[in-house]
């Protein structure tokens, strides 16, 4: 897989104020006190060394903008503590003074949510950058929440261990921000979710406290498990400073097989055949439609991966095990049943580490090729398998009854609504390839997607979580009970709603 | 693995109540409102069958005293709602009226968590017993909490797949039960706690408010991941009425292994070992010392698995996966590279389904075994892998200091400190077998055995949790800080403490 460093294009223009963008669904929540220099005084204190806080105009764009530049908050002011103590007494002034707080990791999400709307103050976790402890016979990492997500996996590497999450941004990411986030990215299928892997978290809450749980071991059954709460609360609840995570032995052998299949039934039947025959290795099953391995091919302006072209579905099977000879074995009886049983119409595997890379690359390449003609609405939804195709295709039947779409008629703004995703966890990415951004467009996308999402029963974020983008959205995927409840924990661990407002609920 | 209907030793003397037994340490809380007959008229209404109420002494015996027959409440009340709207019902009646309630599944808990103390009301699950659905597809099981695991288990092997949970008590357990005590068991090495593989709960809150995140899907980012809460909660904050969870594929062979070594820094290194070369298909590493072999071959009179007997420390291994001849050969080739370095003395491995059952029979009566010679004293523990084994050699040391222990010597009270145990998840078992309980030795103890649990960073109960034995000792586990947050959310969802009353925190 790709490790991408987030670079920013600085060649696209100025990015627009969130504030004025969405001047129509946000205000100052004047119950927040403005910073003052009294203020700065009290942090440079904290600090001891004025390199931890950052006022330049031109060093906080950095940490105002998302990396799509898309968002940008106008804070005046970002702390850089080196330890938890100092997060801690940063936040109990901020939450005593009712200065308002935006956590930060790598500043690689994809909602908003990690950037300011207005004035809030930024607490990047960067400078806590340490990896605390492993543990060689259990495979349980400590680390500090501002480790860079490729640091901590290449750590464990040496040590024979695998990081048991991986993501596109994985050269820039956090972490703490990765907990934070309860990102879900490529090893989901094989290794579970963070709510599993993660044995302990130190937080610190909006009023100084230090949670800390971090001595758990894999099996704890005394009380509550509170970390749960903090994984994917988006900086909402408390500032993570430290990860405790339980970390697989790292594979031997990978094998990596790029399908073509004709019909959406044959895709699940793959699905479930794999999940029998290659059951234990199988660690990636990956699903492109057809249209949007040709918008692909027009960007990469290279051939396709299965040479006789054009079929309806693909698909891409990672295996990954310890031991090669075996792994082959079974991928080969998988597919030669599968073929065989005429659910496969065409397949490469990968026979070497170049091929394996460069058919990831493919797959990961569908993001930058659908954004690649002018623009790109996406949806990053979840939805039960027998439907997770028929969003794709009820969005373009509806952008095409309005005439509003056509793959190579210039003239009209959208080019093609594609889908692929992570179907092993029933994760779909609904791209809208537009020439332009275009009123009629979002109209017609929303809310029809979100409302068909609720009625077909499925998530309107499966790993990009709500941020400030899809904060309204919430109610599309959760009761009015589950809001209420939501509601009631943000109130309790954050009464002055100093962390992270304006977002998530 | 044997499945264990809990039949009750009906031939040990009666139970006494555990508000005798605990006297000292335990009040009824005045607080509540005892059972009047405008209640159990109330009941009658919602319930609409006589037969869903139980009020028969000899018949409320059953739901009053825990299987091991330690704990005995004195309830007069016993309901078995069929619907959850009937649970919900129930629990606004008795959170308004101030009636305590004990939520109860299939009674096979060690800690006392699901009987009353005093006169609480039972309500039981065990009519909520239908599978709601299951997805063959994502292999997403739906299922009513007062489903038996094994009933659960048998209806996911027609389809092909495992629940990922599997205990002793299986054949009496409920599905809402493991969760809402977050069960360990046998498979957690393999698939995961619960945390990760429980992807929606239904739970009735004291209010009556009825939760469900039941259509969730494998991953779904929006909103605090409330259902965690419950997971463990032992009946404290709501009664779980619905499970949705994430089946694995039935894995097509299994194979065991059960080996002698000589030393524990060898155990570690055939772990490290076993973990590396049999990596996806270790389904199981269970630790046993040699003591507690002696005491079952005492006990089952039989030899031992290993003819050549007498090592310290034995271990079994447990391999599942999709391929028997690709799985014998990982392990194969792992004993060999194991016996050639010298960490393994001695071993066997299970020919057919008979010897496979044999071994693990041999494993599962370790617990009948050390209880055998008269009583015993259980410690469930979790314990950093260096330090596992020093609590079990730190026992034995005090309880010999003090005179007090003698294999062979009728006279002593204790016959042997043992130790065995899920080494995969750092989960240990020390069991004393005594010949008579004796406060002498259980001075000795305790707290010592909690005091060097926290002294070492472990966990004083690794899967049976907390309920009424161990609602003393959660500080020797958690942090002051900690405790504070576990009470702030049980006041904050059960302000009226109606649920599970004098247990858990």
């Amino acid at each position: 897989m790709r490790s991408i460093r987030v670079n920013r294009n600085y060649s696209t223009k100025t990015v627009a104020l969130t504030a004025e963008t969405y001047s129509d669904k946000v205000k100052r929540d004047e119950r927040f006190k403005k910073l003052e220099d009294s203020d700065l005084k009290f942090f440079e204190s904290v600090l001891k060394d004025k390199n931890y806080l950052i006022t330049n105009e031109d060093d906080l764009d950095f940490f105002n903008e998302d990396w799509m530049r898309k968002y940008k908050g106008q804070s005046k002011l970002v702390l850089k503590p080196k330890t938890t103590e100092q997060v801690s007494e940063i936040l109990k002034y901020c939450n005593e003074k009712k200065l308002a707080v935006v956590p930060q990791g790598g500043n690689t999400g994809l909602v908003g949510g990690s950037n300011p709307i207005f004035d809030e103050i930024i607490l990047s976790v960067a400078n806590l950058n340490k990896i605390r402890s492993f543990d060689e016979v259990s495979g349980i990492l400590k680390s500090d929440a501002g480790v860079i997500l490729e640091n901590a996996d290449n750590f464990l590497a040496e040590k024979g261990y695998l990081f048991p999450l991986d993501l596109g941004a994985k050269g820039s990411c956090h972490v703490g921000g990765v907990v934070a986030t309860n990102a879900g990215g490529l090893r989901l299928l094989r290794y579970g979710s963070l709510h599993g892997t993660v044995l302990g978290l130190e937080a610190v809450l909006p009023d100084g406290t230090i949670y800390s749980s971090m001595d758990s071991l894999r099996k704890d059954n005394t009380g509550y498990d509170l970390k749960q709460l903090f994984i994917g609360s988006e900086g909402t609840l408390g500032v993570i400073t430290g990860v405790s995570i339980l970390c697989p032995a790292r594979p031997a052998a990978s094998n990596v097989a790029f399908l073509a299949v004709s019909s959406y039934e044959a895709v699940q039947k793959v699905f479930t055949g794999a999940r029998r025959e290659l059951s234990e290795i199988l660690s990636a099953f990956e699903f492109m439609d057809g249209t949007s391995q040709e918008l692909t091919r027009r960007y990469l302006k290279l051939d396709y991966p299965i040479e006789s072209g054009d079929y309806p579905y693909y698909i891409l099977i990672e295996t990954s095990g310890s031991n090669k000879e075996h792994d082959d074995e079974k991928l080969e009886t998988f597919l030669g049943n599968a073929m065989e049983e005429g659910l496969v119409d065409d397949g490469v595997v990968a026979q070497d580490e170049t091929q394996l890379r460069n058919l990831w690359n493919w797959r990961e390449s569908l993001p930058e090729a659908t954004a690649h003609w002018g623009g790109v609405y996406k949806y990053d939804v979840s939805l039960p398998l027998k439907d997770y195709y028929k969003l794709v295709e009820a969005t373009n039947q509806r952008l095409s009854e309005r005439g509003l779409i056509d793959l190579d008629d210039d003239s009209k703004p959208v080019v093609e609504a594609v889908g692929y995703g992570h179907l092993g966890d029933g994760n779909l990415h609904l791209n809208v390839a537009v020439r332009e951004y275009n009123k009629e467009v979002e109209k017609a996308l929303e809310p029809f997607v979100y409302e068909w999402i609720k009625e077909h029963k499925g998530s309107i974020s499966a790993e990009h979580g709500l941020g400030f983008q899809k904060k309204n959205y919430i109610g599309y995927s959760k009761s009015d009970i589950e809001i209420k409840m939501i509601k009631e924990i943000k109130n309790h661990y954050d009464p002055n709603c100093i962390l992270n407002p304006y977002k998530y609920v």
